[in-house]
């Protein structure tokens, strides 16, 4: 019934080789206590990637497979995104223009200044950040990095998959957060008709489990504590193709429980990782996901940045 | 000219056997660009290990070989050693007792009784909860674990020099952090004749690099933002013989490269660690020690156990 993937393995892997020099390799930590006596969960720590999430793969890969002009890349985010890209153009030697909405806050503008990026920060909010993009990509002729929805960030977003099965020989089912579905497409496009692949999303900013519940991709209210990171209003038209082609399957989870993954990570981990990033294995603990004895699962912890003090004080 | 080392690689690995059930094989994480181009550094995130520290692997693998009495296992330590043998304790299901001074911050006393310790606050600083431990253990007879100097806490130590190898393919030179010795001496333990052990202490503590200068052990005065990690006022007798028979060359690092280490962990690796567990980094990064053309360089991160806004408001 489901259109094939955008993508297949092929791309992945041709991805994984252009990317190797570039983006860490991240490790994996296998405790079997973390999770109850029964799973056999690791950890892939995606966090610790450059920039503090997994967004450097997509953004890198889509500026490696183009034309870059002279006036370099564009993105409009005051989060990862802007992050990942402003990290991709110095990692290419290619001038990055990101534009913030006024209510980012001064420390994420610079550190997209740090990584040499030119920091445009204007409107209220994230659609008026955009729109001065657009308007300025117009003008300039820049390569337009999007979040998510394009088969390239997909591609180097699945390389994430491929590590999995690298260091851990391979799993049973892959754990994964969703916001536009940038990440657990990807996910979904190594791992199709292979390895399972579990969606989380907070259940204010549920844009996936709104579109399987619909049949397509839909617009979703988004809130929560995770959505500076995962409140996207509506999953890819891309990504939905590769989620449904890879049988994702959705699930969500409370803030609260978010919060308490968060808690853990630091606690029984020494792991910061911010709501977005902690979601996935909010999942598990919170027993949104019951793996099956013996269940091989990787969980993805997909991103660090927060302010530490806000996980400790709830420690 | 120096005595053999007490413990060497056939003890290691029999250590590492007996704690494979309980310890966490902490990743590797490798990144070219973390040092300067022309280093190949791999770090050892050992501050990931249960407890936050690499403490549990020598205080249980002590207590895995010792006979256990009823009333279990007993230690002065509000830092983490304390924290590792009350973990022990639980681990095994047997008693744990730790007496810490008034100084230990309640959020530590909390943590040691959250692991099922038996916690008493005496005295107003460590020496004085020291004496209220040996007072007591000679009441109850319960198996005293000290902190380092013990050939079974050099093994559990030495374990992750041995975990290094297989995850890396082997290093030329291990740099680790060293306070009364036991960490690097199992270290050193594991690597002499084959691989180079560099040991970093702050300048303000520095009881390994006096020892070298003096021809054995002597005592040095202790302060500095590592102190309740590394400010033991003498290298312990055990570790002092294995250390000097694998050669480890002794470095120093000042208090500010020390908190430069744990900016730059935060930065651009994610990573929280404590002063302490950040002290081995900071010799490469302050240029303490400069690796030769492509040597092959492990850094262990040995500890995390910190506030995390402390860290994050230097970042």
């Amino acid at each position: 019934m489901s259109e094939p993937s955008p993508i297949g393995r092929a791309e992945i892997a041709a991805a994984a080789k252009q990317l190797a020099d570039h983006v860490r390799v991240t490790p994996v930590l296998r405790d079997d206590s973390l999770f109850g006596e029964q799973a056999d969960v690791v950890l892939k720590l995606e966090l610790l990637q450059h920039t503090g999430s997994f967004k450097p793969r997509g953004a890198l890969f889509r500026a490696l497979t183009s034309e870059i002009p002279d006036t370099g890349l564009i993105a409009a985010s005051g989060g990862n995104h802007g992050l990942a890209v402003a990290w991709a153009g110095r990692r290419l030697g290619v001038a990055a223009e990101i534009f913030v909405p006024e209510v980012s806050p001064e420390l994420k503008v610079a550190k997209l200044r740090e990584l040499g990026a030119t920091v445009t920060v204007t409107g209220a909010l994230y659609d008026d950040a955009l729109a001065a993009a657009v308007e300025r990509q117009q003008i300039t002729g820049a390569l337009d990095i999007h979040a998510y929805d394009h088969v390239d960030t997909i591609a180097g977003a699945g390389t994430i998959a491929r590590e999995i099965d690298d260091q851990t020989g391979g799993v049973d089912t892959v754990v994964v957060a969703l916001g536009g579905g940038g990440l657990a497409s990807g996910i979904a496009a190594w791992c199709a008709g292979v390895t399972n692949v579990v969606t989380v999303e907070p259940e204010s900013s549920r844009c996936y489990a709104a579109a399987v519940v619909a049949g397509a991709p839909v617009d979703v209210e988004v809130s929560g504590v995770a959505a500076d990171s995962l409140g996207a209003k509506r999953v890819g038209a891309t990504n939905w193709r590769a989620l449904q082609a890879g049988r994702a399957q959705p699930l969500t989870v409370s803030d609260a429980a978010i919060i308490e993954a968060q808690r853990r990570l630091w606690k029984q981990v020494q792991l910061i990782a911010e709501p977005g990033g902690a979601t996935a294995a909010a999942a598990l603990w919170s027993g949104a996901y019951v793996p099956d004895a013996g269940e091989r699962v990787a969980v993805i912890v997909c991103g660090a940045n927060c302010d530490p003090a806000s996980v400790a004080a709830t420690a």
